[in-house]
């Protein structure tokens, strides 16, 4: 299965994100395999038995959101400056949406630019942070507040490496797959509804189906000015439950779920969603065993934190809500404070 | 006068070159201008003055190719996330190359790209590095080895900056002009040649012909895959020079100066060019009090310095000459290192 992108506003950026299982790669220059403590003993053996090239180096960081940072990105510099990687080398990103979004941008920093390629090895990567360009890092101010809008040259998704994926972090991806089905295709949640994704066949499809959505949406909007921002459905509310929560109670696709939740009951309250499809979407993410409940302690200190999020520009929050029903979307700038926090005083 | 930039594999990035008094600007949202010790003294209230902004702030920092480095970069987006920019603010730069290339460059990096407009106030910067989209910063591995192919949303290039420039970085900003000329415009290199560039009408039109060449070449090629790298006509030699002398010695226009005569010298001796158009460029650049000697310690030592440079990918080193006359160009990666040497020697 190949999902091609290619951006409607750049003519020399084109390439294939492929779902299958991976294949040999050629590579006629150097090399450097980015990937973290956790993924190289269970999946570096693979990557180098399928890669051929005149050199390969690794670069293995440590595991963790924690290490995001411009530290970790001078760390891995540092080495292809080392190795003497050309600007004909390519990056490989062997790891999930952390190894991803640093080894992007490395590869767009090292000498203003050289090929990467990424191989994620969670769901969460393989569905949302392989696809649209989007690499960074954190700071103490808030997280992918630096970073770059920069493609890849290939995407292979192999979901062999979900098999050693704790179930925790799978359901998490699960999350991403429901976001773009509620926000864009009706049909395909209820494909996810009715059918197993435990069956190989099924997975793959899920997978298929969502990158395919997110191309539609990166191909026309690589840089978020418009409907892409369509794509932070949930992430509004998650991105506060993160950050009260230190980042440590919830994976992101676990917030995201509780986000979609919270976003629902707010298109509810303005009428735009009728409460049995909230109910459904909500039901769904719980038979994923998703967390779909949240307790706001202080509602006024968590609608503050909308503002601090680098999406609110101009100082106005804009919400992501399905619009009249499952598969489709709006985004509202306009919501009256008071009934924003009349939602929110429902998760107290 | 407006050079229009429009890259052809970008469909959506499109600005203006101004090469006149410097305009009123009024930008709606919050600003932050860049610059540094030595120019704000001179030039930061011109620029207050011309400038409408909800918000304004300055960032000023130390002097000198030494601070162009990733500290720097920190120490700006440091600034930037204090003064809560956000996605629609805007980065002015206002100084020369280095403050150029850091502003763009932060404009890249700062939540994945915020706009910037470049106010070049050297010569060097006015026809060169603000036309094109490079930013960066050095390391200790070299020059420009981190940064970003990044555009501006406007270049303002004021001449009246230049009656502050010391004699001598006027200088080096007419060898990047020489340059333009003897790879791409016979013509305007005997425009050079006979008129006075103390005229403003005359500096000013060789600013925007400078402009416009180098205009042309970076839409055709922003990332240097291929004709772009023709800018880089002297420049080969003048790294090794730049690095042998510790960059103390000389400045880059210097260095670049010495480098076209070097480049000269090797066209002559493989047959490309005439001896004659060899002196007639080196004449050019002796009227300007440019250096066109240096004295080579170690022939071996200096070619084996041409493969440390990032432009040498897969150890070939590509020499820029004119082909056949002043106005004409020429690639070539394949010269016998015996020939090279040779000429190295008469500069022993």
């Amino acid at each position: 299965m190949i999902v091609p992108i290619h951006l409607l506003n750049k003519t020399d950026i084109k390439y294939d994100i492929t779902i299958d299982n991976l294949p040999h790669l050629e590579i006629n220059n150097k090399v450097a395999i980015i990937t973290n403590e956790t993924i190289a003993p269970l999946h570096l053996d693979t990557l180098l038995n399928h890669l051929k090239a005149p050199s390969v180096s690794v670069v293995t960081i440590k595991d963790g959101e924690e290490y995001k940072n411009m530290q970790t990105i001078e760390y891995i510099l540092d080495h292809l400056f080392q190795d003497r990687l050309d600007r004909k080398s390519t990056l490989i990103a062997l790891g999930g949406g952390v190894i991803g979004d640093m080894t992007g941008f490395c590869a767009s920093l090292y000498q203003r630019g050289i090929e990467f390629i990424q191989i994620p090895t969670t769901l969460l990567s393989q569905v949302d942070a392989s696809v649209g360009g989007k690499t960074g890092i954190n700071n103490q101010y808030g997280k992918n507040l630096v970073g770059a809008f920069y493609q890849p040259s290939a995407v292979y998704i192999d979901p062999k490496f979900l098999e050693t994926l704790p179930p925790r972090e799978f359901a998490a991806g699960v999350a991403e797959v429901i976001k773009m089905a509620v926000m864009f295709d009706k049909e395909f949640f209820n494909y996810i509804k009715t059918n197993d994704i435990n069956e190989e066949e099924v997975l793959k499809t899920m997978i298929k189906r969502s990158v395919e959505l997110k191309a539609e949406v990166v191909n026309q909007d690589e840089k978020e000015a418009g409907i892409r921002a369509v794509l932070n459905y949930g992430h509004t509310f998650a991105h506060v439950i993160e950050n009260e929560t230190k980042y440590t109670d919830y994976l992101h696709g676990e917030a995201v779920a509780i986000g979609m939740v919270m976003a629902n009951e707010l298109a509810v309250e303005i009428g735009l969603l009728s409460k049995a499809e909230a109910i459904e979407v909500e039901a769904l993410l719980a038979s994923y065993d998703l967390p779909t409940q949240y307790k706001i302690k202080d509602v006024d200190a968590f609608y503050e934190h909308f503002f601090l999020d680098k999406k609110s520009a101009n100082n106005s929050i804009k919400f992501i809500l399905p619009n009249s029903t499952i598969g489709t979307h709006t985004i509202e700038s306009n919501i009256d404070e008071s009934i924003v926090k009349k939602v929110l005083e429902r998760f107290v």
